[in-house]
C-alpha cells in the first residue's frame, strides 16, 4: 500500500468511528505531517483521494471538512391519507407529550419540537430581559396594545420582507405563540362541521384545533421534496365543500421539504380560484438552509386571502410564548377574535424580542443557528443509517430541526414510544400528525441540541429497538 | 366662638380644602398645640366634637384620622335589562378602549381596569424576574408544561384556600391571563346558538367571547348591594334553555359589590337543581376589603360545576399574563382546549409570581394595596358627590379599585367620553357592560393610583362636563 493510500485508510476511519464528524474540519496538512511523519506531499494526495471518494470536500483558504453522504437514497414514501373529511382524534397521545415540564425531565427528549436553548448568540436576549425587568417603568408592567407592541411589529415587518412580504406593521398582531395564531385564524375562518384540508403527515398542534372546533380535517397527498399534491388539493376542491387550507410549505414540520417556488404559487391561485382561505404556518420558514430564505404563500397573495402565522419560538425561545400573524382580510375578525381569547399579549417578552431584532442579534443568531442545525441534520441523517435497518426511510430537512423516519409498515411506534420511556429515551410517534391515526410506522426525531456521544447512543438504541420489533425472516 | 369650636373649625376647613383626605392621620395633639398656641384640653376638645360630628375618627395609639363620609345615600338603581335573550353588540367601544398602548397614551386614564403599578411592595417581583433572567438556565426558557408550572400551582392551591377553596395542585390550569381562563371555560361548556346568564352590567371581556362564540347574554337583575337577583335567576332557569352562568360575585366589575354568603349558597343550590355549570370571575376577589377575604361560588360547589377563574392581574401586574382557573369536572376538556388555544404559557413570569407569593410577598402586597384602594374608594366618592350633579347615583364598592357612577337617563357617556377625550381625560361608558348599549347613562372610574390634585382637577371636570350636557331647566 502506498504511503498516501495509509494516510487516507487512517483518515476514513477515524471518520467512520465519528472521531471526525461531518461538517467538522479535519486536521491540517501541516499538523497531519507532524502526526504521522510524512511528507507535505503525502498528506495532499491522501486528501485529494478523499476528495474524489465524496468523503471530504476542499473549502478554499479554509481547510478540508468531512462531507456528508449524498441524498439518502431511501425518503418517506409519497402520503395516501384517507380521501374523505376525518373528525381529528389522537388527543391522548399529544397530551402525553405536551403534559411533560421539561425541565422535570430525566428523559434524553428526542422528539419534541425545541430549539438549542443553550446557543451563545441568545446571551443578549436574556441581557434584555433582565434588563428590562431590572428597570422595568410601571408602563412596562401594564396591559400592551390589543395589537402588540409597535416597536415589535415593525421590526417584524422589516424581517417579512426577506420573505418577500410587503407588511406594514398595522398588518401585524401578536399573539401567544403561533398556536394562538394558528387557533385565531381558525376560528375566524370556520364553523363546527366545516371542512379544513390539510398537509400530510400534519402538525398535531393544528389538526388538534380542528378537533376542539369540532371542524373536519381532509389530509392531502404529500410528497416529502415538494409538500402538498397540487393534483389532489384541486380534485378535493372541486368534491369538497372546503372552508380553508392548513399548511406548512416552508421548512414544513414534520418531512422538512419547502414547496418549490412555482408550486406556492400555483397553491395560491388555486385558493382564488375556488375562494377559499389559506392559513400559512411559517414558524421554522427563518431555519431554511437556503440564503435568502424562500418567500413564503403570503408574498403571491394580492387580495389578502393568506393568513400567515409565526413565532419566535422555534428561532429564539419557546417559553416566552411571542407569536404574531399577518391575517389579510381577516384583520377585523381576527382581533376581536384575539381579544376574546387572551387579551393583549404579555408586554415584556415583546419589548425584549423588538430589542434582539433590532441590534441585529437576530439575523446574527439565526446564521449561527441555520449552520448548526444544517451540520446536525448530516450528522443525524448519517447515524439512523448507520443503525437503522435497512430500508428505513428518512428525510432530507431544507431547514429547522426535525428528522421525519419512516420505518417498515408492520413497526408500531407508539409500542416503540413505550419501550423506549422505560429506558429513558423520549421519540414522538408519527401518528400524532394524522386526524386517524395514519403514520403509526413513522416517528420524528428533534436534532437541535449538541450531537454528543450520549445522543448518538441514543440513536443507536432506537436503531435496535425498531430490529428487535421486526418481525423475523421466515 | 370658645376657642375649642375654632380649632374645631380650622380642622373642617382643612379638610373641605382637601388639605386632610380621608384616611389621612391629623395632627398630633401635641403639634396642633404647638401650631396654633392652644392648650392640650383646648385641641382635645376639638376633636371630641369633630368624632361627634362624624368627621374624624379616633384610633388608640394612632391619632385621629379622617373619617370618610357615610355610605352615600344615592346607590345606582337595580338593574332592569331585557328579559329575553340578546345578541352582544359594542365591541367598537370595547376595541377603542383595548387599543390603545397605556404606555403611549397622553390622556389621564379614569377608566380602564389597571392597578397601581408603582407600589412599593412589588419590588421583589420585579427583582426576581431580573434575576430570572439573567441566570435563565435553558429549561426556564423552555416550555413549561400544559397545566403550568407545579409550583405556582401549589402556591395558588394554598391561597385558594383563603377563599374557603380545597384545591390539589392538579386541579389548577395556569392560563394567559383572566381573559383566557373565561374564555376557555365558556368555549368548553357552549355550542353557537346557546344562552347564557350574566349578571347586569356585566364585564365586557366576557361579554365579548359570548360574541365571538355566537352565544346569546342573558342579563339577569343585579342589585348594587346585594349582586344578581335570585328570584330572577330562578325564573330565568325555568323559562330559557340556559347553558352556563357567568358571574363575578366578589368586588364585582364594575359594581363593587360583594354577594353576602348565603346568596352565594343559594346560587350554587340553584345551579344544580337546573343542572348548568358556573363561571366564576374571582380576578377581584383577593382585592377584598373584608378580612379575612370572602368565599367564592366554588367553596360551595361539591359537585364540580363551578369553574372558578382568576388572575394576578389586578393583584401584581397585568402585563405578566399570569392567570389561573380551576375547571372542577371540565378539567380534562379544557385541558384539550387550552392546548389549542396558546399551548403552555410563559415560562418565567409563571416562576417570578411563584417565587412572590412563596416569600410571603403576595401577602404584604395585598395588605398594602388593599388599605390604599379602601382609602382611595372613600375619597373618590367623596370627590363624586362634590363634583357632580346631585342626584348622581355612585356605588359602594368592598373591594378593587372600581367605581360605577350612574348618571340621569338622558345623559348619554358616549358623548361624554368623546368630550372628554379631546380634553385629555378618559373615562369608560357604562354601554360596554351591556349587550345591547344599556347604561349608557353610566360610567366606570378608576381609583387605583395616587390621588393627586390631578385626578381631583380630572374628577371635577367629569363633573362640569355631565352638567353642560344635562337639559337646561324649562
Amino acid at each position: 500500500m502506498k504511503r498516501y493510500d495509509q494516510v487516507a485508510q487512517t483518515l476514513t476511519q477515524r471518520i467512520e468511528q465519528g472521531q471526525y464528524r461531518i461538517g467538522d474540519r479535519l486536521p491540517s496538512v501541516r499538523l497531519l505531517c507532524r502526526e504521522l511523519g510524512v511528507s507535505i506531499s503525502t498528506v495532499q494526495e491522501a486528501y485529494r483521494r478523499l476528495e474524489a471518494l465524496g468523503l471530504v470536500e476542499a473549502r478554499p483558504r479554509s481547510g478540508y471538512y468531512v462531507q456528508p453522504r449524498p441524498t439518502p437514497n431511501v425518503l418517506p414514501k409519497v402520503s395516501r391519507p384517507a380521501q374523505r373529511p376525518l373528525d381529528v382524534s389522537q388527543w391522548d397521545q399529544v397530551l402525553e407529550l405536551v403534559a411533560r415540564a421539561p425541565q422535570e425531565d430525566r428523559l434524553v427528549m428526542l422528539g419534541r419540537g425545541i430549539p438549542d436553548l443553550t446557543a451563545a448568540s441568545l446571551r443578549p436576549l436574556l441581557r434584555q430581559l433582565a434588563t428590562l425587568h431590572r428597570h422595568a417603568a410601571a408602563h412596562a408592567l401594564n396591559y400592551d396594545s390589543l395589537q402588540g407592541s409597535l416597536e415589535l411589529r415593525r421590526q417584524v415587518a422589516r424581517l417579512a420582507d426577506k420573505s418577500g412580504c410587503l407588511l406594514h406593521p398595522d398588518d401585524i398582531l401578536v399573539t401567544t405563540g403561533c398556536q394562538e395564531a394558528l387557533s385565531l385564524a381558525l376560528r375566524t375562518l370556520t364553523e363546527p362541521g366545516d371542512v379544513v384540508a390539510v398537509d400530510s403527515p400534519s402538525f398535531y398542534g393544528t389538526m388538534q384545533i380542528l378537533k376542539a372546533q369540532k371542524l373536519k380535517a381532509l389530509e392531502i397527498p404529500t410528497d416529502p421534496r415538494t409538500g402538498i399534491s397540487l393534483e389532489a388539493m384541486e380534485l378535493a376542491l372541486e368534491q369538497w365543500p372546503i372552508k380553508a387550507i392548513q399548511i406548512t410549505p416552508t421548512c414544513n414540520n414534520p418531512l422538512g421539504y419547502t414547496m418549490p417556488e412555482a408550486r406556492k404559487r400555483a397553491l395560491v391561485a388555486l385558493a382564488q380560484r375556488f375562494d377559499v382561505a389559506i392559513v400559512e404556518d411559517d414558524i421554522y420558514g427563518d431555519l431554511s438552509y437556503d440564503t435568502p430564505r424562500p418567500p413564503t404563500l403570503k408574498s403571491f397573495d394580492d387580495d389578502g386571502r393568506v393568513l400567515l402565522c409565526s413565532a419566535f419560538s422555534k428561532t429564539l425561545v419557546p417559553g416566552l410564548r411571542v407569536g404574531w400573524m399577518a391575517p389579510g382580510r381577516y384583520r377585523d375578525q381576527v382581533l376581536h377574535m384575539k381579544y376574546v381569547s387572551t387579551g393583549a399579549s404579555a408586554t415584556l417578552p415583546q419589548l425584549a424580542v423588538a430589542e434582539f431584532v433590532r441590534h441585529g442579534h437576530y439575523e446574527r443568531h439565526l446564521r449561527e443557528m441555520v449552520r448548526q442545525y444544517r451540520q446536525h441534520r448530516d450528522i443525524m441523517i448519517d447515524w439512523v443509517t448507520r443503525h437503522f435497518p435497512p430500508g428505513t426511510g428518512v428525510s432530507y430537512p431544507q431547514g429547522g430541526f426535525l428528522l421525519w423516519i419512516e420505518l417498515p409498515d408492520s413497526i408500531d411506534c407508539v409500542r416503540l414510544k413505550e419501550r423506549l420511556v422505560g429506558e429513558g429515551l423520549h421519540i414522538t410517534p408519527g401518528s400524532l400528525f394524522s386526524a386517524s391515526g395514519k403514520f403509526r410506522h413513522c416517528l420524528r426525531l428533534n436534532y437541535a441540541a449538541a450531537m454528543t456521544p450520549a445522543v448518538e447512543a441514543a440513536i443507536r438504541r432506537v436503531g435496535e429497538a425498531v430490529a428487535e420489533l421486526m418481525p423475523s425472516p421466515a
